[in-house]
Parts: structure tokens; C-alpha cells; sequence
């Protein structure tokens, strides 16, 4: 049977970046979606793993990036999809969640043979993880309506390569079964 | 010019593996010359990366591994060479500091291109973690006096092999420079 | 100095996979770059690297693939762009042409830091290989009369996620110089 | 059930290098239960996996490989384990046979859970491969009396380190069942 698993990524963010202004918006509107999927998997058990950019903090304590995102302009994005004690957290460099992160082997310990991909960016982040589960003979859903983008046309484009080429099941936050 | 760090290997440690019994004398033994690096390498600036096995615990705040490990019956092996607040931290599965770590993309981010190892196991993680910093081109030395081991035969013939084969600079604590 | 290599992804084809019949024409629009992409680096001693899916064949003669492409339908795309004697090789699984093959280790080697990608298909291996030749380090230049789609539109799309995202030079097969 | 490959190591060989005169006898030594290995092999329809460094060589046709070592003075060594028109052949930049190469793709296109492994060298590549098999979750074995060496104790110490470390069955050629 199949083991899924709910994967947030770089929802715990500063929005510092030059392309914050396009993409703020898009997350608000996602952010509804997202906080839905974490809340059902905590409900039904199912590991909700955050795969983060660390913003060049490779401290002891990684609660700083929560802090630093928190004590910043945007926290009213980061405080709905903080993580409880249960959720599990991988830091990553940057680019794909798998790129140089232990995620290979945190799915395989947990038994997990289905990543959701929820969180930014579409055509970025999104694209390559869902490129990379997918070499590793992963299944993917990705819930159009719980990804965040910077550019829509783009974003547009990703999610039909995902579903296309990668084999990813697209459709709408509330019909994702766990 | 060449830029070092110094990376401690699996110091962070409850010791609560079967091979726990031989280990522990050697970590004992090393442990001096190890604390002496780390406060060598935190006086010259020198960047001290820590990485870890995470004993099966992938939460949101990693200073839970360094709590359980200070509650535990070695907690004096520990105390010593805690990290301080400029310590880099990076999680690994098992295996190789470099194995689906972010450390190759750290020490590029921080022009490092000689990695110093310390800790343990001589004839496991350090050996496996010489071979990866050899095959990326990186410089490596290790200390001889400041890593640890299950098996001492095996930990020489593990130091000849990084020597000869993964061009390794074996010496003595003592006579490392940064 | 930068230097550079072509490389040559997937233009030794059966065209047998369902896809083909919206590749071909694309193919035989982009053909006579790609030759002439060809032609220019054999003549400026620049390193023409062919990065080519198997098949299937693992053969310890991979002399194969060549012979099987052309006794097909579709030799006459084949033909005009067969490796010489000074060609370099690569097989590649599937995906990108980095991804499990030994690319990286051939073109540190060759002291090459930019890779000009021609070939197919643009929205698929075109646009993994950018993305993983960007994570490397390394610079990406796609002619984008040289490449060749099943899709148009999300060609169009790749190559914008290329430019913007990978940071990759598109511009005509004309104006590449290496 | 298992499935297994035989994997020949680096038997396609110049031996030009620095450590070739330690090196040749113990190949000589183990031939003959390489060659028995690679027979039984063919018999039994178990696919017959060479990976080999190239000797620099990136042709089109890595034929080149086998003629470049035929015609040496150690065609001796080669000639009894060429392969044949069922073998497959995988090209490896250098190190372990997984590293940067497309091994564990093809290993999963056939199925194999268990490699069992055969050449040079037993304390460098072919103990980095058993490395590598086991952290991709292959069973390992390594018939003691059909891998070579250059130097007999990092030989020992490396076969131990395998048996202990890596899992893996270290066993008489003639006892391996594939």
C-alpha cells in the first residue's frame, strides 16, 4: 500500500528576495490551502515534513530561522504553518528538496512511496522536487491550489511538465486523499 | 590561498550502540586533542562544522539531539565539545558527512577547500568521509590523536588507506595549522 | 578564461517513442544548427561532447546505438550529425545529462566551466540538463534554434524558466561563439 | 527473491600505472576464479556487468578501451575475461563503480538486489563500490579469492571492514551461488 507523505517547502521564509512583491500575493492566496493540508495530515498521521531554504544560517539552533521569519514583515504568512513538535524538518541548500538533503533516506526510514508537494515556488522549487521525486520512482501530487508562484505563465507551464513529463497527479487542495 | 575548517564527526553522541563499550575508551582518549582543535580552530576564526547523526529525530528544533545526549550516561563526553553560538550544524543520515548532506554546498558558500576531521569512527564515518572530500577535490586532514575508534587494526589500516589512497595528510593534533 | 564544450543531447534517435511524431518536424527544423553547431566547434578545437539515452543497450559495444538509429526510418536526422573519431561519448539513463553519468568528472577534466547545449527534447532533458549544469556551477548557453520541442509552448516556457531561473544565455545558433 | 549480478571490476586493464607491479600478481592469482565466476555466470543467464575506467578515452567508440589493453603487455590478464555480446558495460570516471555512473539505474531496470563483486582493487574500488551498494540498499558479496590487491594487509583490513561494516558476505568463489 502506498505511504504518503505531506512536504512544506520554503514556507518558513523571510520574503526578502527581489521577487517578493510577485510572489506575496500568490502565497496569501495559497496559504488557506496549505494550512488545510497540514492540518489534515496531523490529523490522520501522516508525517509533515518541511524541507526549508536556511537563509546561509547553518547554526546549531535551527529555531533561528523560524525566529528570523517570524520577527519579519511577512510573519503573518509564516505563523499559520509553523511546525508542532511532531513535524519533521530538513534544512536544504537550495533548489530541489532532495539536492544534497537527507530526504531520500527520512522517506525511506518513514516507508513513504507518495510525496505531496505543497509551498513556492511552482516553477521553481515545486518543478524541481517534483522532477527529483520522480527519477527516485516516487509518486507526486501536487495540489495546483496549494503552490505559490512568482510568475503565472510559468507556473502554468511547470505544473502540465509535472503532470506531463513526471507523471504528477495535478488537482485541487480538498481532493487530495492521504 | 588555501581556507580550512574543522569538522567534528559524530561527537554528539548518546553512545547507546552495541559497539558502544569498545568505542568509548577511544572517544575518552581522543577527546583532549579534539576539545584543543575546536578552540584552536574558534580563537583563528577557523569555521567549526559539526555534523551528526541525528538518532532517528528529524524535529523542527535539532537541539533536541543535544539535549538527549546530555541526559544521557556519557553526557562527559559531550559537555566538552558542545557547539557555541558561531557553530555550523549539518545533519546527516548515516555514512559520509558529504552522503545527501547540504556540506559540499556549505564549504563552497564558504570558500573552504581543506577539511580537518575529527571524532569518529576512524574505520567508518571519517574513512567514508576522506574517500568524499578526496573525490570533490578537496584537501583533507586528519589528526590521528583526535578521532576514535571501534577497532584499532582497522583504524590504522583505515589511516593508511586515507594516506596512500585519498592523498590525506595524516598527523598529529598538535601539528595541525589552519 | 572560460571554456567551453558543445553538447550534443539525444540526437542519436529511432524517433520510435509515442512522441515522435510531434518531435520529428521540430528536429528537422532545428537539424542544420545543430550541424553547423557541430561544424564550427570541430574546426575551433572545441570539445563535442554527445550525451545520448541507450535504449536500453548496454552492450559492450555501444558502437549499437549508432548502427540501430541508422538502419531506421529516421536515419536521415541521424546521419548528418554522427560523432567522429574525435567525438567524446556519454550515456546517459534517462533525464538530465548529469544526472548518474559521469559528465561532471569528463568536463572538469577538459577544464571546461561552459556548456552549449543543442538537441532535444527542450522542455524535458534540454531543460533538466540546464538546471543541473546551473546547480554545478557551471555556464549554460541555449541556441534556441537548436533545440528541438514535442511541445511548443512549453519550449517557449522552458527556455524563459532557463534564462530567468538558470541563469542560461538564449540566443541564436548564429551568434554562439565558444 | 534475490536477484544478482556479477560485477567485474576494472579487468579490462593496461595496468600502466605506478602500483602495477604489486598489482599483477595478485590479478594473476585470482583469474582463474574470475574467469570461473564470469563462466558460471553466462551459464546461469546472470547478467554480467563490466565497469571499467577509461583510461581517459571518451570515444564513440569505447571498443577502444578493449584494444588499447589487448594490445599492451599484460593482454594476458585480459583476454580470459573479455567481454562477450550479452555483457553489459558501464564506463566509471574513477572510484567506486556507482560513482557518477548510471550502475544503479541499470541494476533497477534488471531488477538485482544482490552484486555480487569481482576484480581490482580489493582495499580501493572494489571497497568503495561495497560501500556504495550498501548505503543503495544492495545485499553484497565478495568472493575473497576473486578480487586483487596491492597491498595484502589494507587487502584484509578492507575485507573485514566490508564483512563488519558493510554487510556484505565475504566467501570462496567456488561457494558463491548466484
Amino acid at each position: 500500500m502506498s505511504r504518503s507523505a505531506l512536504v512544506v517547502i520554503d514556507m518558513i521564509n523571510t520574503y526578502g528576495h527581489p521577487d517578493a512583491d510577485a510572489l506575496v500575493p500568490s502565497v496569501r492566496d495559497a496559504l488557506p490551502r496549505i494550512v488545510d493540508l497540514i492540518g489534515r495530515a496531523r490529523n490522520d498521521g501522516v508525517p509533515v515534513i518541511y524541507v526549508n531554504d536556511n537563509f546561509g544560517e547553518w547554526r546549531s539552533h535551527h529555531g533561528e530561522i523560524i525566529e528570523t521569519t517570524l520577527s519579519g514583515p511577512h510573519s503573518d504568512l509564516v505563523e499559520p504553518v509553523l511546525p508542532d513538535d511532531d513535524s519533521l524538518f530538513v534544512v536544504k541548500a537550495r533548489h530541489s528538496i532532495f539536492y544534497e538533503t537527507p530526504l531520500s533516506y527520512l522517506l525511506s526510514q518513514l516507508d513513504v512511496d507518495r510525496v505531496v508537494l505543497c509551498g513556492q515556488v511552482t516553477e521553481q522549487c515545486v518543478l524541481y522536487s517534483a522532477l527529483d521525486a520522480h527519477i527516485r520512482h516516487l509518486d507526486v501530487t501536487v495540489p495546483d491550489d496549494a503552490v505559490a508562484h512568482i510568475h503565472q505563465d510559468l507556473a502554468q507551464a511547470a505544473l502540465r511538465m509535472m503532470e506531463r513529463n513526471m507523471n504528477a497527479s495535478i488537482r485541487k487542495a480538498a481532493s487530495v486523499v492521504f
